[in-house]
């Protein structure tokens, strides 16, 4: 695919930027706008979580429409759990961003993040909104990636420029992440802008594909939030035919979309609360793809199996016995596990002390691959996890701000 | 019920013992007999996970006869991913056990807890099995206890007396427990000794009642292992009436064995790896019962519920979204959540900063009850569970003994 990563971040049509409204800690941008010059397309994912903090469940009616040309967000608090209050305090904040962009209140998407149960503090939101139109400009995606950030340790930003049908699009994306991810869309936010000129259908379905081969398929600790968010928005700038679905078009520009999307979900990976190590867990073998993922995250969810990766202990017991549980096909007499190139298990008994030292050489690295063959059949599934470390517990045991 | 609780444990007709095999770390007992002096009708229930260790599949076969004699077990290996070998070994230990106390090979369970994956050390195990018959005796049932401990920081042991219809029945139940205890029958081995008369599916169906209503409520860390096993003797010295389903004398056993059963289960669960509470997490106003305890349990396996819970912080944001999460229908607007008698959240919104700190009171103390209405129907549930500490990440990052 003819794509080049960014080093630069700006999208054709699009601003953003980003304010201090003290909501976080004094010192910290906590508002962000992300705004088009022209209505634009839109697609989203949000959580499957029954408790649907109050901006999802405001977004799930803005999505609906046509067009859209904003995006306000904050962090510090989610706005979850705050009841008819949560829902007016959600509008309030789009009728005064769209009131100071002289745009349509319908036409502004609000996303929170932050501690859950707290009403939003609406006199310090309304000062920060008032403030964000002045904020924006055409390289103000770090601000806005700054101010999403949470326990985030580091602002998550990625762009790509693809040829798509012979045009240059460029697609952007920020995002925010940390504790609670999981496959399903878990807490973190994710706001992506994009020149490309595609109707709506097709950027609904690829939102969706780019989705399920990236932020579906991360997991730092199990929990799937109240909040989670991804937002495309498409303005068509590019003035490339629109795309649609079933072209070779589509598939570019999906592609480019999942790069994306990828590169952002391993980056919240890697800022997993308290995480040393970022393991790419591959399932194959498997009776179908079903089954592959869910025996996948079985393995990068189980505490014991992230607690061997935090001491980097090649306890291929847990392993197996978190495939064992996770409700997938397999046949024990037939499974192997593999530490990058190194075989431990084979025809499910372990391989002794030798492949065990090499083993225990791969776990100390940073990175690596853990491939668990079923025997039960020819699909796979891959899931990015974390190790469980002690910094872990202390976050989130002291986490409340 | 007529129940007194055992002040010293012995079963007429059976006796217990343990030696020290060195399978573990010298000056501990690791192997244990359960031995009943007439043949005994037996019931077991066995681990759902996929990869079964090769004494869970000798047992399933040795439960199918019509009477069985004695328990032979073994702590600090757990004989599982240990292929055809893994089988020999367990075959062997039955047989020697066998030939030591001159009855049938197929009249003896075997059990093993430990590391999985490494060959069980036969010659230890073969040496340390001629010594077990020297050392049973009617009153041995703390050394069996304590020969079967791995992680486990005190011996579970339990036994009642009851009247089942106008006879006196005993139940004596060892456990060991431990990390890797979720619901679904987790890492723990049980060993229940009765001389109650009963039939084989009178005794199968109140196991399996009682092990509904005790082991499989309870979690420490959603892992379920390899070799869990629950199996009780019921060798009919009592001389009562035979019990048979449909009775009040089985209503009556039952209760007494689930009595035996949840105390032990409450017993792992104060033990759990690094527990520093013991929570009990009741569910109120599911669908039905099945929903109640998919939420109960999603709520007691959260790592973000269980290091708050280690903080005793009143983070009722992550309860509710464990519970959203879970897949059980709930209506979050008419959810509530109380600390023993504190209300926190009532119509899905926080009761304030004086709940929150009466709520903090009450998860300072060691033991109390976290109770959460889904607003959705009348089923209720209960799981039992504690926190998540440093220690927990401590002991499982280091264990591999």
């Amino acid at each position: 695919m003819n794509m080049k990563k960014m080093k630069k971040y700006a999208v054709p049509g699009f601003v953003a930027g980003a304010v201090e409204a003290a909501i976080k800690k004094p010192g910290r941008l906590d508002m962000a706008l992300i705004f088009s010059e022209v209505p634009a397309v839109s697609a989203a994912v949000f959580t499957t979580n029954k408790v649907k903090a109050a901006p999802v469940v405001l977004d799930q009616l803005v999505v609906r429409k046509p067009k859209a040309r904003a995006i306000v967000a904050n962090s510090g608090n989610a706005n979850a759990c705050t009841g008819p209050k949560g829902m007016e305090d959600a509008l309030t904040t789009a009728h005064l961003a769209a009131e100071g962009l002289g745009i349509d209140t319908s036409d502004v998407f609000v996303a929170s993040t932050g501690v859950i149960g707290l009403p939003l503090p609406m006199e310090r939101v309304k000062a920060g909104v008032s403030k964000l139109p002045d904020s924006v400009r055409p390289d103000g995606w770090e601000d806005a990636a700054r101010a999403i950030m949470t326990t985030d340790t580091f602002m998550k930003i990625y762009g790509v420029k693809a040829d798509v049908g012979g045009s240059d699009v460029t697609i952007v994306g920020i995002a925010k992440g940390s504790g609670m991810i999981n496959p399903d869309m878990a807490t973190m936010l994710s706001f992506v802008a994009t020149n490309a000129a595609i109707d709506k259908p097709a950027l609904k379905s690829a939102l969706k594909e780019a989705a399920d081969a990236s932020f579906n398929c991360i997991t730092v600790d199990g929990d799937s939030s109240t909040n989670d968010t991804a937002i495309v928005l498409a303005n068509g700038v590019a003035y490339n035919q629109p795309i649609k679905k079933g072209t070779p078009e589509y598939g570019q520009f999906r592609d480019a979309l999942a790069d994306v999307l990828l590169a952002l979900a391993k980056m919240i990976v890697k800022d997993g609360e308290g995480a040393t190590k970022f393991v790419e867990v591959v399932v194959e073998g498997a009776k179908d793809y079903a089954d592959a993922k869910k025996a996948a995250k079985s393995i990068a969810n189980s505490p014991l199996v992230k607690t061997a990766l935090f001491a980097a202990d090649p306890n291929w017991g847990r392993i197996i016995c978190a495939a064992g549980y996770s409700g997938a096909e397999m046949d024990p007499d037939a499974s192997e596990i593999w530490f990058d190139k190194v075989c431990m298990v084979k025809c499910g008994v372990g391989m002794g002390i030798n492949a065990e030292m090499k083993a225990l050489a791969v776990m100390k690295k940073p990175e690596y691959r853990l491939t668990v063959k079923l025997g039960a059949g020819n699909a796979s599934a891959t899931v990015y996890t974390t190790d469980f470390s002690y910094e872990y517990v202390k976050i989130n045991a002291e986490y409340r701000s």
